[in-house]
């Protein structure tokens, strides 16, 4: 049976989308038994070149979702506006809707959702998250029974390539940033990728159907990974250590809570194995134990792929008259404060090198109830490194050790703090 | 909305399941907005001591399929009959069916998803391959769309779990065996998982939903793990490689192919990193680029999870009235031979040390038109041990070369001979 597909946006996700359509048509319909039709691809610009034929372009994005021959509107534009104004249309038309926006999902998630719901129209948003990984639909249907304790995600491809290139070659952080967006892997502003912003959306959205709770970005405390340097990522593996930025979202009885930093992993950890613009994501539960989802998080053809099924998903519940949102409940609940989260720290301190400094360094930690796990001092005479990592603690009192420890003369710098993740 | 289930088979899936709902159910229904009600458990053998609320036990398998208030029936019995009987009874009645079965679903899963189709009857089967891991339903949703090149699993975890102790330990795959067998890890009679019928079964399976085709047990090729003996893991090790056994399933043009065997694959293949009873499954497709899913691939609580996914999704096709099996189409193909199949062969030989001993083992492989990419010797005087790798050649040219060098008076025995994953 057909199901004519409008496409807004006609970027690199769109085109890719496109083409496949046009080009698999054929596979699709033996495969599945549905013959997606593409009908239109709406642009801002018609000027640009695209890689899709030209005749399915149209500056009318409205008139896609209007039109009478498009079933399904695949919203590939990314930002939070016409994104949301042309969704809330189609959905309120009538017309199930999939997309990869994981802006407008993480900040709007609800609003729509909800909409969607109230009139029964089937909203899906597997590329939002994990490009080509299929994880929001294992969460949201193969989990949706189970108690999901914990989610683990390297959900941003720009900072892991940055980071896996400065461990690799033992680069500098602006040297392999400048070369990322020469290849466009990062963006001229990177500021939403190597802030943390994109990895923050992701979380949200991570975190929302791990618990079935509704999580606002901005309760998502987020740190990105222009603060770490070369020389942090070099002791980092010296002492069996990789740098990554990961998204966490912890849930259990005293509430949820997700955040985005990076952190140091064992390299004999499965996400220290995570290289390059790949992603992935682990997931941990009292009776299904660790799952490992990974592959490519970004590029056109594999987020294509995702959308692609969730197409083919929506086309059949359209077709069977069945259409699900959201597979999952969602609740209102408080999210817990990052202040009372346990983290271990690790720090590196430039320090006068005299009789007494790591007592007094070591009182500062004591005064704060933070213990010190181990530390390791390098270089004598003059100023000296020492690196620390502290046992589990409170967020509030990591802080209250690191203001004591700022206030000491013999501090000259606190040069780089990195969490630790907590080897259950 | 209230779904009673009728659980078949007590054991230990069964009763992780029993268990799970009855102390789930409230956040199950939180969650999901389903209410799932455990209404009977079928067992063979009532006397037998169970780990679940007695008083659900039944001897009556037939009867918890006819109950009016069972609208749901999991098997979770294993082997082919009665389960066959006992869910076309299901099927034929209307009810959606969930099942672990894979030994069921690889010989008698068209018989079974035709009669589910034609009742209209969803029939889901998550845990049937890779436990908790979500593999079945991202093949048949998430990547409906997509074509599929390969895929690749380690789906056996009592093999693998054998396979990394050797390896681990330096011990000997019958010392592994009885204690795999002693801690229950294996069965006492383990023909099923060292042969390799279980991950045939399940290579069956995957291949199917991979390519949309029906494949049978019988056309996959399978080799188990007895011959792997720890002077070979020694020396893999010793060559960069692990030897895990895997399931293999490759589709293109020239038609599908599966089979399971011992493989040698790269320390750094993702694959090799799965340890201990750990599952994994790669997916490779030219739009979605690699895909990785590893997890717990048994044990009764991993398992009852997967099981429990479907009966939500099948309860809630089953409360729209929108049941749906299968999810893809599956089309009649003919298997390509496993003659025709590329494979690079590890060999150790027990040669006569004489002078041009190693031109006339080239020269068998020369004849057969398989030519060497490497070879070690070790020892010196009397007989010598060689191992050789071949460059890719079809396994018939394989056989052929291995027919010639057996006939050669200076090869005392051909002591091992493993695949080698290719590294494309």
């Amino acid at each position: 049976m057909r199901v004519g597909i409008g496409i807004l946006g006609g970027g690199t996700v769109g085109g890719s989308l496109a083409n496949q359509l046009l080009r698999e048509a054929g596979a699709i319909s033996a495969k599945s038994g549905i013959d997606v039709e593409l009908v239109a691809v709406g642009v801002r610009d018609l000027a640009k070149k695209r890689d899709f034929p030209a005749g399915y372009a149209t500056d009318d994005l409205e008139g896609v979702v209007d039109d009478d021959r498009v079933d399904l509107v695949v919203e590939l534009m990314g930002g939070i506006d016409p994104a949301r104004s042309l969704l809330k249309r189609a959905l309120e038309a009538g017309k199930p809707v999939v997309t990869a926006n994981k802006e407008l999902m993480a900040n709007h998630g609800e609003e729509l959702i909800e909409l969607a719901a109230g009139r029964g129209v089937s909203l899906l948003f597997e590329a939002a998250v994990g490009g080509a990984i299929p994880i929001i639909r294992p969460l949201s249907e193969s989990l949706a029974g189970e108690r999901i304790d914990r989610v683990i995600g390297i959900v941003n491809g720009t900072t892991n390539y940055i980071l896996t290139a400065m461990e690799d070659e033992g680069r500098a952080y602006a040297d392999v940033l400048a070369e990322a967006q020469a290849l466009g892997f990062a963006e001229a502003d990177p500021t939403a990728d190597v802030a943390g912003h994109d990895s923050a959306a992701k979380a949200a959205i991570l975190a929302g159907l791990a618990f079935g709770v509704w999580v606002s970005v901005a309760d998502v405390h987020t740190e990105g990974i222009h603060g770490i340097d070369e020389v942090a990522i070099e002791m980092a593996n010296s002492l069996g250590y990789s740098v990554k930025l990961l998204a966490i979202a912890d849930g259990g009885e005293r509430g949820h809570v997700a955040r985005v930093h990076p952190c140091l992993i064992p390299m004999g950890h499965q996400l220290s194995s995570v290289r390059g613009s790949s992603n992935a994501v682990f997931l941990e539960g009292p009776n299904l134990g660790q799952l490992l989802f990974s592959g490519p998080g970004a590029g056109g053809q594999p987020t294509a792929t995702a959308v692609l099924g969730d197409v083919i998903t929506a086309s059949r519940e359209l077709l069977a008259g069945s259409q699900v949102t959201p597979r999952i409940r969602y609740s209102a609940a408080s999210p817990r404060s990052f202040d009372d989260v346990e983290n271990q720290w690790y720090l590196r301190l430039i320090v006068a090198d005299f009789p007494g400094v790591l007592a007094q360094v070591a009182g500062a930690f004591g005064a704060a109830d933070v213990s010190i796990k181990s530390v390791w001092q390098e270089g004598r005479g003059g100023t000296v490194t020492l690196v620390i990592i502290t046992h589990p603690a409170q967020e509030k009192a990591q802080r209250s050790a690191l203001e004591k420890l700022s206030a000491l003369d013999a501090v000259d710098q606190v040069a780089a703090i990195i969490r630790v993740l907590d080897e259950e």
